[in-house]
């Protein structure tokens, strides 16, 4: 085969619903002959003939980005996959990562980055309409970066009343930080602002929870569960079929 | 016809392309017996028996939700369309306004929110990935927002060095923001940050363009234009095929 007819698209599967997958992204897993990712993301894709799957641990990102290059510079065609979108948080910054570093002529190759719908707008949307304002997206795991820059960006989005979204507030590795991310937050919003526990979204073990943040325990997230605040706007509406979180488009 | 029939659906239709709309969103228009939204996105949706297209205006967000509403507690099966994701500056916060203002029956409703793939996420796909860390969204339009709060947010928004997604850069009713947005911006992040500018993206209009701040004028972006600023870290990886556009996984 030659290397000028492989291609690499780095693919955003969408939540986990099939109905939340794109076209595109649909179009290019037909389309290919090798799949990497993260094994749970990986397992979403079904077993064809000419297909080959390669799941891979957590954590090593640069390697899994590096093997789907090399295969697609040996001519194969290649979706990594990520759950949500690839450009938030997960395997497109990773394999340009390893682009960067790697051997000139996987600058040559067809790569492209297919959307998907990412877990904060997947959140958003069954709760009601929380970040229909200005909004910041925070990753809260210290894997990657220190956690004084984690504090000092929740104070100064505190600060600048975005509406947030967090990304990986919890995991076993890392029991405290969610805790301490609460703490700051009951500080500078004060203890009234809603706060949505969004868990598995799209999924069959779907879970929403808004409570204020005087109420919020950090064990009501785990590495599933989607975490938004509201900004000073953010209104509750309640209503039988379940109370609607939003933020309305107006300011001031 | 029965009011506990019909329903609400407020669907996004991604940023142009139809492979990018969601099968979810693709179901809801098929069952629908009525379109309402702004007039360029009901275009978009393609004429069929039994289903009525109503096309609005724009800035008559609130009229169009509320008859959105009307329909729908007469028993209609309506679908509210929005570009991109209709929870980031889009319809959603405009229905439950709406619905929150109007006749208590309405708090009855099925009403479902569908996400979309929205224009920032389109944009930095298309680039590389600019928003691979953390980062905002801002609306730079000041119709419901006065304009100093636009400015202290991008201050604040530079300082907790986030990569910032703007939507509606720059309108005919407001040409002189976003020269102002550009001066702030090469105050607070230096003149060698990149900045792209995606226009139409995923249609044959698209164009991308990224110049460092310093070079960046106010003309280069129109009302189909997305904004992307990077972060400190943000990196472009020249090459044949074009630069990618970047923001590494971490920090510090």
């Amino acid at each position: 085969m030659s290397g000028t007819t492989g291609w690499i698209a780095i693919a955003g599967l969408g939540p986990g619903d099939a109905a939340l997958i794109t076209p595109e992204v649909s179009a290019a897993l037909e389309a290919a002959t090798d799949i990497v990712g993260y094994a749970p993301y990986v397992a979403r894709i079904p077993e064809r003939e000419g297909l080959t799957l390669h799941a891979s641990d957590n954590r090593v990102e640069l390697e899994r980005a590096a093997h789907a290059l090399t295969m697609a510079a040996a001519g194969q065609r290649v979706v990594v996959v990520s759950s949500g979108d690839p450009g938030v948080f997960a395997m497109a910054a990773a394999v340009f990562e390893a682009l960067e570093q790697g051997p000139r002529d996987w600058r040559d190759l067809d790569i492209r980055v297919l959307p998907g719908i990412t877990a904060m707008l997947a959140a958003s949307a069954r709760a009601g309409a929380p970040l229909g304002h200005d909004f910041c997206a925070i990753n809260l795991s210290d894997n990657l970066k220190p956690w004084p820059l984690i504090e000092r960006r929740l104070r100064l989005a505190a600060e600048a009343d975005f509406a947030m979204a967090f990304y990986n507030p919890r995991s076993k590795a890392r029991p405290h930080g969610f805790e301490r991310v609460l703490e700051i937050l009951r500080e500078a919003c004060g203890p009234d602002r809603p706060i949505l526990f969004a868990r598995a979204v799209s999924t069959p073990q779907e879970q929403l929870n808004v409570v204020p943040l005087g109420k919020a325990r950090a064990d009501m997230a785990d590495m599933r569960t989607m975490v938004i605040v509201g900004s000073s706007l953010t209104r509750l509406v309640e209503r039988p079929r379940g109370a609607i979180l939003y933020t309305p488009r107006s300011a001031g």
